[in-house]
């Protein structure tokens, strides 16, 4: 199994204080040492920082986790490896170009026969069950729709579509980004929660490190983080339902 | 105008020296300050740092400088912006996956009428030409052989067809890679050198940084490293012509 991060934000926002607790379990606190990696998007660009050591022994990681990246989307995975060596391909998260937009994925969980799916128009680089479900469902979009529809919701409605037809084989957890939404999926664990104002003080579980956002925030910010497993002890974040598909885009869930 | 750097390895090998260079050109010694980026091949895996501010006063390029990735193909991009904004969506290296493979690309250069050409299946994300014609060469690698063919030679060849083609639209200095081979093209300006046994020393031209190779390397390592203008004063660097395409394998030029 592995575990999942994702923002999503109103304004850039750096992830060091998220980031510096799950990096905790790649190694430390957790058993996800198999590699990991982190995929930030400004505005429309995209950047991935990957390693396929260990979180907690990542030279990239320990960089990434002192220097502030302001962005409004990010997914972050740490991997504990079940299918697929441990090498830089098999990494999450995996990217491609859809409609002329960066997509990003990142999954936990196993899927039996997902690599029976023809592919069409995107291949995977590694060996993996997930990358393999990342490109047929980039497929299944491109194919519905060969330039993107006007109608976000289309996107949506189908989205919703192939991650339930996705997750019939086996654990389906992910997140997903196309630059403007995150999308967070969950079959068996995933939990978020949504900071604004009043904004308060938080702490990680998993190392000794305490923040005040109301110091490091203004009171418009919007900031949503989705985890497979709470990242601080005194937050009330929400477990999602067996099923469940959140989109997120700004912070919020577009239209509230 | 921007520079480029590429390498190309028969043992994985780091960039550290060369990478110490050439970052000094983007706003130290050389004027190209409008972002950088390198992008390393670790078997069939990529990885890439971008960043869109200056080189010499980055400190991803720092940490890259000091952070030993070992590699056998690399290429990377100091940016002087004339087409697109200064942004991280436009800036090189671009890359795509064709045929199961993470294909990159950086451009040294301007094309006239480039945007004019139609593309299928691949679509920018920025709004540089570089990009464009990158996307057009790998619609018209893929509109051709929709599956990898088996003869490496009919992809150089098809690859040497296309890059001629672009380059009639202007400025086209160029380094690809597929993970396996460095393309580099040459309009302008562009200059390589190979290194193998007896190794000797190196001192960089823009930086206080010398290198003896003979305590970095093995007899049988072969490097070749192509750069836009000379990174070291005591070498022996090989102009390539107008119109020349360069093809190099595990260091060496295939079939050599």
């Amino acid at each position: 199994m592995c575990e999942l991060l994702g923002m999503s934000a109103s304004v850039p926002t750096d992830i060091c204080f998220s980031f510096a607790g799950l990096i905790q379990r790649g190694g430390a606190t957790g058993p996800h040492s198999d590699g990991w990696g982190v995929a930030f998007y400004e505005g429309a660009g995209y950047r991935a920082f990957h390693d396929p050591r260990a979180s907690v022994d990542s030279e990239v990681a320990r960089f990434i986790q002192n220097y502030s990246i302001k962005s409004t989307n990010v997914i972050c995975h740490i991997r504990k490896a079940n299918r697929g060596r441990v090498c830089l391909e098999n990494t999450h998260p995996f990217s491609r170009e859809l409609w002329g937009q960066a997509w990003s994925f990142a999954h936990n969980g196993q899927l039996k026969g997902i690599k029976k799916r023809t592919l069409n128009f995107y291949h995977p680089i590694g060996s993996t069950d997930s990358e393999h479900a990342f490109c047929w469902l980039l497929d299944q979009l491109r194919e519905r729709y060969p330039t993107r529809p006007k109608s976000r919701k289309a996107v949506h409605t189908l989205i919703s579509e192939l991650v339930a037809d996705i997750a019939t084989l086996g654990i389906f957890n992910i997140l997903m980004s196309d630059s403007e939404v995150l999308y967070a999926h969950c079959s068996t664990k995933l939990h978020w929660l949504t900071r604004c104002a009043p904004f308060g003080d938080a702490s990680l579980i998993d190392a000794d490190v305490e923040v005040n956002f109301a110091n490091e925030t203004n009171p418009d910010d919007v900031v949503t983080v989705v985890a497979t497993q709470p990242l601080t002890a005194n937050e009330a974040w929400q477990k999602m339902d067996a099923g469940e598909l959140r989109i997120f885009r700004h912070g919020k869930v577009p239209g509230s």
